[in-house]
């Protein structure tokens, strides 16, 4: 072990910050400062000496690019005779921000995340914050290690362990009814309604938003109403984390 | 020059195409069947012994990707004190297809991609042609050459050439102007129509279409009209390449 890994391992004082994330990833960070702001929420946002606030909300951008990257040519190697329109729908499967959430969670996320917990509920359904996180800490590994490096972490650390691609591919997910399940099992009501505007014109296309408890969450268009609901439902089902 | 690369240059049945693309790439490809494959428009493609057909498609889903991932990197590196959400606008607007079409129309694709002319209107604002086989070399030269080389690639020899970042940044792109002024040009006629529904009720969301000659291209719904037609121009101005 090099000299630099038994100072950030045993004497400096991020050592037990460092401790954690060998843990977490199989190897030592290399800049430390990176990993530290991939957990760093927007409610505990730094103040930068020229007037901006440093979170993990850059990371997370750069992280989002990298991952849809590495997972597109993992798609793409996995199945060599799909079309571009399977591999784009079975990558938003994986990356749906519900799924990114639950990944940070069984990561141990919580414990990891620097947040306000005066402002903010990690537990709460709304909360994006495991997911956003999960994609600022892909953005440090690029930064520290490298587009190949990350490509076998998220291989061989992520995937393998942790996302089943075949059974992804399999399921074809309803939205519409997912999202009424989550309201009765959060006894909320929900309703599908239309669009209106002021005026009569009837047209040959839908509009369609979702309500919840009284709240208009997500809407959708589409030339069949079935469509514009399932739409509009998947829209929600992000929007809420179900 | 390695014995290979002589091959492929001056000996091969592929010459003249080899030498086509070290003119466009500035390197001789390793994996020629690759660069074919991004010029090969689905209306060429080729029937696969599986009964998949094969053209430039997926190649575009991972160059896309890959592009997307280059793009954030240089935009995260270049504005180190912007947040995720200029960075995420300013991407949207590099990558958006009509400037990729542009660059594919400097580039000289319209003499590279093998289309079906009978079916497709490489002339036509309609098409992507030129746009799509970009991402799909992209994509191509990732899979012959990995990451660094493409980021290299993309950033020596497509950006700083071809893309005006900083103007970019500070151009603000009216796009119910652009819209408008284009169907002017093409002497279409365009109109923004609330879209209603059978049930009067009102909301406070307002749904609008784009028609252009009666033809309904594109919808939005926001909660201000103005906000509406801005984001269904948008979305217009991408389905026609505008």
């Amino acid at each position: 072990m090099s000299l630099s890994k038994i100072y950030k391992l045993h004497l400096s004082p991020d050592r037990g910050f460092v401790k954690r994330m060998r843990n977490l990833l199989g190897f030592v960070p290399g800049n430390i400062a990176l990993y530290k702001m991939a957990f760093r929420h927007k409610s505990m946002a730094v103040l930068l000496k020229n007037g901006s606030k440093s979170s993990n909300e850059r990371l997370e951008f750069l992280g989002d690019a990298v991952l849809g990257s590495v997972i597109a040519e993992v798609l793409f190697k996995l199945y060599p005779y799909k079309n571009e329109g399977f591999l784009t729908e079975l990558r938003s499967k994986i990356v749906r921000r519900a799924n990114l959430n639950q990944l940070g969670r069984k990561l141990g996320f919580n414990e990891l995340i620097d947040f306000d917990a005066k402002t903010v509920n990690v537990g709460s359904h709304q909360s994006s914050l495991l997911g956003d996180a999960f994609e600022a800490l892909i953005g440090a590994i690029y930064l520290d290690k490298g587009y190949d490096f990350t490509k076998s972490y998220i291989t061989e650390r992520i995937i393998k362990p942790h996302i089943d691609i075949h059974t992804l591919e399999l399921t074809e997910v309803n939205f519409k009814s997912k999202l009424i399940e989550w309201c009765q099992r959060q006894a909320k009501e929900i309703a599908f309604e239309p669009i209106a505007n002021a005026d009569g014109d009837s047209t040959k296309l839908f509009s369609v938003q979702v309500l919840v408890d009284g709240e208009a969450i997500a809407s959708a268009t589409d030339y069949s109403k079935k469509n514009a609901e399932k739409l509009a439902s998947e829209k929600a089902c992000e929007v809420l984390n179900v």
